[in-house]
């Protein structure tokens, strides 16, 4: 936690965000350059996610590669789109139909092919899709095999290249079927390749009603397992995708502090959606509220939090807190 | 609860839904011929909501009148657009800008005059976008003023025609300022006017941890002020606006048994989003879910269930619903 | 918000707290006494406020004058227990049994009686066990004729003596009637009477998903009626009563601050439970983390506040928060 | 899913049972043998659960047995108390004291060693005191590696018996290590023994917002690990454990077809706090509906349910739920 940390946000932040109210988005669109333009007006800011389709594909690669160099960029990330497009919308790795499954495994591939073009190694699958939202609506035995089966597949294409699953609770579907901390663990250690580990969302996290900073333990603990975080913070009981320091600055704080003491040295990466605000000042605001957090941890002794956490006694944790935040 | 029970639903039931991942919906669109038309294949369904600006508006009216009467349903309720159009983004009612403010209310108006050429006597007001997302955003004394000055205004434009209220907890704010039954009808008391009442979406009240039939009930205690229902279903912590008979079906038989027993007589009337699932389909299998409720409702005498109640015995009201139901 | 803050808490704290898996309590008894004295080693807090049938009746009136004068400490509020005896096991105010509604009537008046011995001139109404489990267990509408009848009763007893009703969205009823701060403003606009009001306990406004700053301003715009404060935190889904401090430090401030634009004069009280904390050191933190929210509060222009709420621009909120917070 | 379905209960089902407000109970103390007597008037009871040092230990296992055998029930399960004792209020198997933690792994192996004289090869071990409270309170990665050794110890303890894990989201600490299926199966791999599994209650998975139908299939997908079953019935937000029949039919339907489906055959055991009800009218209750539910499950070929699983198409689930309840 020093000035090695790296930011990064996930680019679409500084776009125009849409709900199911108002499809075509609270604020006005941006093209791809627009958007490198605003995110280079962040000082902090060295790595851009992209979204498959969204914002990279086989046509696009170039211009990518020039805009990333104009802007001196990094890209920690390449988030696979399974979720996004019609044909996914009854499931992607775990489709009733072959050919989809098929084409998510594909789609995978492909990108983790054009990584190496951008420097990146590595990509994310977040299986929003693959769930059920009825009862009676899914075999889940079959579903976790054709999902095990079809990341494993993708692992092994090669394994120069990371895959982080992140894991969801819930939206779109009901039920995510990869939806929580242990389950991820599960489906990782059954896959067992080097190459797959998790991206933790601190959002998604917080509404499956885990404290973050176990979750990312718990990565440590069963191997090393956090690759990547996405960072934001909402009201617990939905992906709301607020700005860092909106609600919860105290788990934040612990989280900070334990990837810290896990030695966490991957991307400090946001994934918001500032459905009604600038773009550029809420990535800003969150990059702002995480430096101050890192501060906070960073005035006390390891040895002192060690002790105190050692101790068990709320009490103690309570004055630790307080110090951290109000001196 | 007899033979004149009426059924509708909202019209876009029959068309294409979006959610903020795929924004250009997980079905075709439909033209609006084509949602009347798919509406006439349900023999149970005699009513269509419209959502303004969506299906009606000052253009379209002509083309309505013909559809409504081609077709033969009646308009039980016309929805105002106060939530799905960029202006407002930051509130109707509450907003900060008087301008918006003023298009609220003339917007409420304009389709309450509207209202009686297609012989509808009820709007249906959700202030979806009033309420705030972040904490230090949002200056709730003045913001509930504007809201009890705005839909009183509305109220007095006209009374012939019915205003209903429809509250949600949250979504598309993370906070919306009509979230209960309890404020809703705080509301409507501080209005003061006949024509002003409630339109309960029981989905919104599940979520909100209401148990729907008691909100029914309050609404008959403070004043006969059940104006209309909005039925569908959900986990409870979201507003999943899943088919009828998906999850809730012990509190559903309750709120069905206090519908009768306050002597609700408007319209049964369904607002669900089939994402993935066949229009027709849905409101159809929506519609046979409450049939059956009703019947099982209907298999046992008042005065019985009364007596069960009134007893206050769980054990009693176990096997009530345990004979309503399997028998 | 000023010199003239005045802490207190339920005496409570300092005792024995059991739960449903230990009930002999994760601690050992105290007596009345030795909470007067653990008290008495906090020197911000000048008050206690003492349960009914716990920590006064009748017969200990003499026992808890001396300590109160002993110890020097001013008795707030008492809190009427109709909750804790099997009696009320299925209701108080609003049993079906007219012999436990007219005792519970009793209990209060009985207390409003005390009150004045101890220079005390407020009781707290908690309706806990007033609601129901299951489905089919209750006549909502007789029940909320009964609680409106009981409370006014009890408020035609004396004028000298407010009345201030807690509500709680669940516990130890599955659902409690008086269970949001829309549902407790109707509860005293049906009463009518200016001597019944309002104890906003923070814990239970954050687990019925309300924002507890808008909770406090709509019980300053139905009419001046915030009466009392409990104050505690938890993790939105249950009545955790941790410490302040704990969880939700944003809302907190937002809380202080609106407190203070509404001119909250009464108690800043504590009701936690310290299951497995020391006492004294509990309400100590609670109370330093509360005066350091406050100092933050008071450390901005109120003008300055004002104007970024006026904007209800949440990057603007946000950088206003974390100057609060971190300097 | 036939004749040889067995079910039974935690006996505490007939006793008193209290919570953190009246914590003497809602109704009056039994002893043992009236407990026996009153389990013994349900003519589909054949087994009863025991709770370590509240109906068993060194002492009185000699009358266990005379009323075992007197009332003719077998004991499915040992629950072991390392939840109800002042010792275990900072945890058992994670405790901080090495002391407390050896005494928790002999508790376990202490009626390891009591199972055969019952013939009972099963205990229960709920770690619900174990995990935390307050951030900054607890050392992750210790705490879990101290919750593996632990349990692992007990499992070479003696391969004869099972050792099935409970699994709760939170209560009685805000945060309980041991939180969801996702968790528990990595636990269990990571143990690594053959007789270590899941006791999957219900409740508590529908709090943790699991679908109970696919953490049951999970457990046999990740290797026939479905144990034993605890039933019951909640509001998804904390564990009310109310009768089986309160809430929850359609999930209920669906875990009762997977149990078929993945050919479950142990116990169907209820775990239900009876606060305000009689004890034997809400255990019979309970099984009743469970019954029915079999009934209606029992009542489609397994083929066409397989059907339309495979189908994933939520109209034709609906009808077919529909079916099975109403017909």
């Amino acid at each position: 936690m020093n000035e090695k940390i790296r930011f990064s946000t996930v680019i679409s932040n500084f776009g125009n965000q849409s709900d199911r109210f108002i499809s075509s988005g609270y604020k006005d669109n941006k093209s791809l350059e627009e958007m490198f333009h605003d995110a280079s007006k962040i000082s902090d800011l060295s790595g851009l996610e992209l979204v498959g389709t969204w914002h990279i594909n086989e046509e696009n690669l170039g211009l990518v590669k020039e805009l990333k160099n104009k802007y001196g960029f990094k890209i920690p990330i390449i988030v696979i789109d399974t979720f996004s497009q019609k044909r996914w919308g009854k499931g992607s790795f775990t489709s009733g139909d072959p050919e989809i499954r098929k084409q998510a495994i594909a789609e995978v591939k492909k990108y983790m092919d054009i990584c190496p073009e951008l420097d990146c190694n590595m990509i994310d699958i977040w299986p929003g899709q693959d769930g059920y939202d009825y009862s009676f609506q899914a075999d889940f035995i079959r579903d976790w095999e054709y999902m095990i089966e079809g990341i494993s597949e993708c692992a092994d294409h090669r394994n120069d290249i990371k895959i982080g699953i992140e894991y969801k609770p819930k939206e779109p579907r009901t039920h995510c079927y990869v939806s929580s901390i242990g389950k991820t663990l599960n489906l990782i250690n059954k896959i067992g390749k080097d190459n797959v580990g998790v991206v933790l969302d601190v959002g998604h996290a917080l509404y499956a009603y885990e404290n973050m900073a176990e979750s990312a333990a718990l990565c440590s603990l069963f191997g090393d397992k956090l690759f990547h975080l996405h960072l934001n913070d909402n009201y617990r009981y939905w992906d709301d995708d607020m700005m860092v320091g909106s609600v919860h600055i105290i788990e934040y704080l612990e989280l900070i502090y334990w990837l810290k003491r896990i030695k966490y040295n991957g991307w400090f990466s946001l994934d918001i959606f500032p459905y009604r605000e600038d773009g550029i000042g809420s990535a800003r605001e969150s990059i702002n509220w995480i430096k101050e957090m890192m501060k906070a941890i960073n005035s006390i002794e390891n040895t002192e939090i060690e002790k105190v956490i050692k101790e068990g006694n709320a009490i103690k944790s309570s004055e630790l807190l307080r110090k951290m935040v109000f001196k």
